[in-house]
């Protein structure tokens, strides 16, 4: 078998957590299997070379950074095959050039193009066990390149596609996806199963245990993934395209504070109104979320949307800009909200799912101030200081804790 | 004008002294120059990275070695850039596979091969400041490699040769090149200007200030050489193929504590006994200084060497081993000595000048065991604790300080 194992920074975070990583990748090895291992940049070490940018220069080209940054995955893969070559093994560890990890031109949040497997493919038939820099990768001018937040999954998913691995486990600090965060819902439970799709929605949704793109990756080349703690050897949560049909209509619950809601009040009630809106935020990269549009007064009509609580600024910043494009008497923000989500691909072909979750929030008293859904998923945004009232009745509400 | 600049990591230990770079090679920048700066890792970086992964694996590879170590010219070179950038002056960074910096395959003491300079004269031709990283290469299989101690002097040499640059700077925290160290000796003189050769010698002897391969390249390419300090502005010393008619005899004094003497005593008297002793040696890197060879007792012959103090267990345990072929009657080893050495491209026309370093140490006291002689050079081993005396003693026989 080749296995391809992602472990994140706080798995390496010093001397003991990096021989307890390669411990557990030695079992691999010899049981007879093939074993890459991915790395992100210890602890955090990424948060403080960002810092001591951030002094320099607060402006700092992108490029600069990722130079900067992908000395930290470096550290990592060395300091991981000197702890293997400790223990016996023999272990090489590879940067983006030396793989070679093409991406896109992009800094900061690049995309993985192709991976070459060649030098990978030599040191595993010399028996080794390959050490590979996540989160990294080169662009076209032979320019360091970084897959934002989270990029090792991602990387660790693209390795297991071009290798055509056997399996591809991502460790991280907690024993799997739950149907809630344990830390706000106590009754929360870990799921054994969940499909592509759900975990897609739940990663998008903040749910924090793997990045969305490495799901989506992992959905396009049918790479099953699992997620599993690097602390203990319980089973943990296998993504993949089919599960059970014993299923439950939902899987689970997630929330996101880091939201806001802007609400453009007294637009005109013209064509074209929303695509001036939406393409002008488009244009400056900001993301918007759930989108509600309402039949004003006196023949305007209102635009609320939610964006990210880190864009807000900047999204009312570029709509004030433009008002003479976009003509509009009022703009509100709010930026204690939050969103609330319940994911489940039993969903789509059961009508009462949606209600049954009103019903719980407006049991509890939570108003509701937006909806949007999905095949698999139910959103609604909420006051902020609502959020784990909500999360704990809804859970409830859909038996998640049995 | 091209200038090559490379500073040590004293130079770039924090964002302030960072910043006083960056304002030294903008001040060439905007005298309309092209610029490169060549950086070795921060402050004490490299140990710091050396100590992490002695803790993991004192016996760790030294391809991951070099892998963990390259990092920090990395760290140095980006945040320079961005130092730059806020400063308003377009740079860019550029570690050894960019360059890229191609190296004999040899982990840990590599030696640059060749060096492209397509990229870096493009950023160039972009009015951009170039900077890089020193002390780093890539080997033929794509793995990282490093020059050794002090490799950066050697990248920045290799660099100018390769651009065929017009200056080449070497900051340092001296002011230049000395007639002795100063910390020694009080009344050492700063030299204005040496040729390779003198530069050489003091090199190799420890004078500290100039990597010696760095010198052997930049008379190889007739590189002209500037050593001056990162702290102030003052000429620094010129290291060049030919110096003025009116130089001394004796440009310098130097002494290196970090020898050991070997007395391999009672071998047979026949030939090839000198050839197994150094070969044997030899095949295990380890280099010898000072030979000295002696009539024995009874038809056998003595011989005694100087290895780096480091080397002289490693280079006792080599012969014990190879006693069967090296047949010897006693093995002695003393560490608690140093060389003296006085330097001049003057001397090897001048006979008296080591009969004058010779009564220089007589009327001092200082008991003389082994002598060894250059065209420019005259060492002796003298007994460690008379280093400083032997040294002042010299100094001023040359009348150094004039």
């Amino acid at each position: 078998m080749l296995i391809v194992k992602k472990f994140g920074g706080t798995s390496v975070a010093d001397k003991e957590r990096i021989f307890n990583v390669a411990r557990r990748c030695i079992e691999d090895y010899k049981k007879g299997n093939q074993v890459v291992v991915v790395l992100s940049a210890m602890g955090k070490q990424t948060d403080i070379l960002l810092e001591q940018a951030r002094e320099i220069n607060p402006n700092a080209s992108k490029r600069e950074i990722d130079m900067l940054l992908t000395t930290g995955e470096q550290i990592s893969v060395a300091l991981m095959a000197m702890a293997m070559g400790a223990l016996g093994v023999p272990a090489i560890s590879l940067n983006a050039f030396q793989v070679a990890m093409h991406t896109t031109s992009v800094y900061g949040n690049s995309r993985l193009k192709r991976i070459d497997v060649d030098r990978i493919q030599s040191e595993l038939a010399n028996n080794k066990i390959v050490i590979i820099t996540g989160f990294q990768g080169i662009n076209q001018l032979d320019d360091y390149t970084t897959l934002g937040r989270g990029g090792s999954d991602t990387t660790a998913v693209a390795l297991a596609a071009a290798l055509h691995a056997d399996a591809c486990e991502i460790y991280t600090d907690v024993d799997g996806v739950y149907t809630a965060d344990p830390r706000i819902v106590k009754s929360a439970r870990k799921i054994d199963e969940i499909t592509y799709d759900e975990m897609l929605e739940l990663a998008t949704l903040g749910a924090g245990v793997l990045h969305n793109r490495s799901v989506e990756m992992a959905k396009k080349y049918g790479v099953q993934l699992v997620v599993r703690s690097s602390l203990n050897t319980s089973e943990g949560t296998v993504v993949k395209e089919e599960v059970k049909m014993e299923k439950m209509l939902v899987s689970g619950v997630a929330s996101d504070k880091n939201t806001a809601r802007i609400a453009v009040i007294g637009l005109e009630d013209q064509p074209g109104v929303a695509f001036k809106l939406f393409n002008h935020l488009a244009k400056y990269n900001i993301n918007v979320d759930i989108i509600l549009q309402s039949v004003g007064r006196d023949g305007t009509k209102d635009i609320s949307f939610t964006v990210n609580e880190d864009n807000a600024d900047e999204a009312v910043e570029i709509i004030k800009r433009h008002s003479n494009s976009i003509k509009y008497q009022k703009l509100d923000i709010e930026k204690s909200v939050s969103k609330v989500s319940i994911v489940g691909a039993g969903m789509m072909s059961n009508a009462g799912v949606a209600a049954k979750m009103f019903e719980a929030l407006y049991d509890v008293g939570v108003n509701i101030k937006m909806i949007s859904t999905s095949e698999i998923r139910v959103t609604v945004l909420i006051d902020e200081v609502h959020t784990e009232k909500a999360m704990n009745a809804v859970h409830e509400a859909f038996c998640l804790a049995e």
